[in-house]
């Protein structure tokens, strides 16, 4: 019990206890970065689910994938302790067609022709829960991103930066992939995979101590 | 000469040579970390210019004011054997006033009580040289910002975390920032103060050999 508490308190930002830790159910790099950056106590616990979706239909199927994820670490023993959750799922969409992240570069390469000179929409839900009064929240977000028209060397070029690979879509607009964007309307952290202001409105919603970090208030 | 040489072939990303080596005449750190990210190789010369306008008028006064940096980090004799230049100047306008860098924390709190809420408009200029045919290309990005409204505490709280330090408007969309900026209209890297897609396409158009970064093209 001791050394499960122990193991609990080393938060990956380094931050603050177990009271204001938060579970996030996710293996995304971006995600991860995101909470360290803003100076949020939390412990990386990814959820492995089956992400199938019978018939895609947004935002609930994305937001559903994120309660999926959620309710997931939500049975996992080791956390029985952890008070606040934290799940999220993104996906790109095009016309109607549904991309995620690509299984090959040859996929990756059928994905930026499909996107280019396009504009495409990324959704991302959040999925939050406060073990103290059982509440989990779900909302969404969604950033339309217009991508410029891309060369056959272009797209070779960009798929040799391997930035394709683990992005949704086959690009990473915090790396080169802004090359060839020539502008987004909505969130930019919800093209990365976690929108911020959306998140910073349910942590306030849900009573967190998000003022506490990284200074205390004064 | 030789050690001249030697000292030029040392650029801040550690790639290529002389020959493809940008200077970028700006002490930004955030330019800086863009051009890193890109792995782009490059020199930072900051120049020291009177940043002085009479009379504000967008774009064209950051773009004089670019041009400006430009043509003072062209008159530096210990750059005259480097091809490629780059300058950049970034202000935040709303509705018409004009907002800088601000010089103490008072200052920082004013601006942020005046952009909380209201939307505003980035601006950045580059202006770009290529010593082998002498031509300087200047252009502009504009990118909208819409802050949510904050309270008197979010602001301290805000401010606490110094990001208001060195930047225009008093904020950082990459750092806390994001927590207030519900969405953007436009390219977010321009708020940071170098729009990509705009420089990329003025690498393309003036013959830089952009795709040799980082890989060589197949």
């Amino acid at each position: 019990m001791a050394s499960e508490k122990i193991e609990l308190e080393k938060t990956e930002s380094g931050r603050a206890g177990l009271e204001s830790t938060i579970v996030l159910a996710s293996l995304s790099p971006r995600r991860n970065e995101i909470l360290k950056k803003l100076e949020i106590p939390f412990i990386s616990k990814p959820q492995n689910i089956d992400e199938t979706v019978a018939k895609w239909k947004l935002p609930e199927s994305v937001k559903m994938l994120a309660e999926k994820k959620l309710k997931n670490a939500l049975e996992d023993s080791s956390l029985k302790n952890m008070r606040w959750f934290l799940a999220a799922d993104t996906i790109v969409s095009c016309k109607k067609r549904i991309i995620g992240k690509p299984s090959s570069i040859e996929e990756a390469e059928e994905f930026l022709v499909y996107l280019a000179g396009k504009e495409h929409k990324v959704v991302t839900a959040l999925a939050f829960f406060d073990r103290n009064n059982g509440k989990i929240a779900i909302k969404h977000d969604i950033t339309s991103v217009f991508f410029s028209k891309m060369g056959k060397n272009e797209i070779k070029w960009y798929l040799s930066t391997e930035e394709w690979k683990g992005a949704a879509g086959a690009y990473r607009i915090q790396g080169k992939g802004e090359f060839f964007i020539s502008r987004i309307d909505g969130s930019y952290s919800n093209v990365m995979g976690l929108p911020i202001h959306l998140f910073f409105s349910m942590l306030c919603d849900a009573g967190y101590p998000v003022y506490k970090f990284p200074a205390v208030f004064p």
